[in-house]
């Protein structure tokens, strides 16, 4: 697999408007979009730093997945979305071809546009894994 | 602030023999160094992703904090460290007069002569902080 840099990392938490603070003011990033990702049921904050985007995660409902890793670990880091080379479909049938457990058989349309498909962290030492491409900039 | 990158991803695994394959085999990353950090009882498995390390770290001992995090939640991603741009002093300070809670009062010594140190997650929404400079790059 050819991977590029980090695409984003995931970040769940409680409050979007209690968290955003810090991430301007402590640490001087910059919040550029706020979207709301209704099938996964979270409202997303992005911040950029060098390569990597910040994606903050509220859970808008009680059964959000989000929800369900804050009541289970707290509020933190949630994934780890790597952006790749060669396209998602290829890296996914690599994955299997290593025995790498899938969430996402298929790639699938996430935030932003990009292309995302999800490995199981039971495969990766517990991270929960994703890859990206933009298929803009094919 | 200013923040430049992400510095490096720390990943708490339980055994470094186990892990590296995945990082190299199905990621197609390289490790690139292998060095123990005694004063934190953790074995360290160094790859470089972008502007990013990831950072494996393996326990040493039972009463090593990574020992404790696995125990706690399990393997997975356990601090994200920034590059900061005008010295991690001036960060704390910095910090510090925000309210945030910081767990080294002053920059200390860590992997790779990294001046670092960390901001407490009970300030950060959960995410353990660590503030990077290099001082090789002044």
């Amino acid at each position: 697999m050819n991977l590029s840099h980090i695409e984003h990392l995931g970040i769940a938490v409680k409050s979007l408007e209690q968290a955003i603070p810090y991430y301007e003011k402590v640490l001087g990033l910059k919040c550029y979009n706020i979207e709301e990702v209704a099938d996964q049921k979270v409202k997303t904050a992005f911040f950029k730093i060098g390569q990597t985007k910040l994606e903050l995660l509220e859970p808008t409902a009680d059964d959000s997945p989000i929800a369900k890793f804050i009541e289970k670990r707290g509020e933190g880091i949630h994934h780890l979305a790597f952006a790749v080379e060669d396209g998602v479909a290829a890296a996914l049938a690599e994955c299997e071809g290593h025995g790498i457990q899938l969430i996402d058989k298929a790639p699938r349309k996430g935030a932003e546009g990009l292309h995302i498909a999800f490995l199981h962290p039971k495969s990766t030492q517990g991270v929960l894994t994703e890859l990206c491409e933009d298929p803009s900039k094919k």
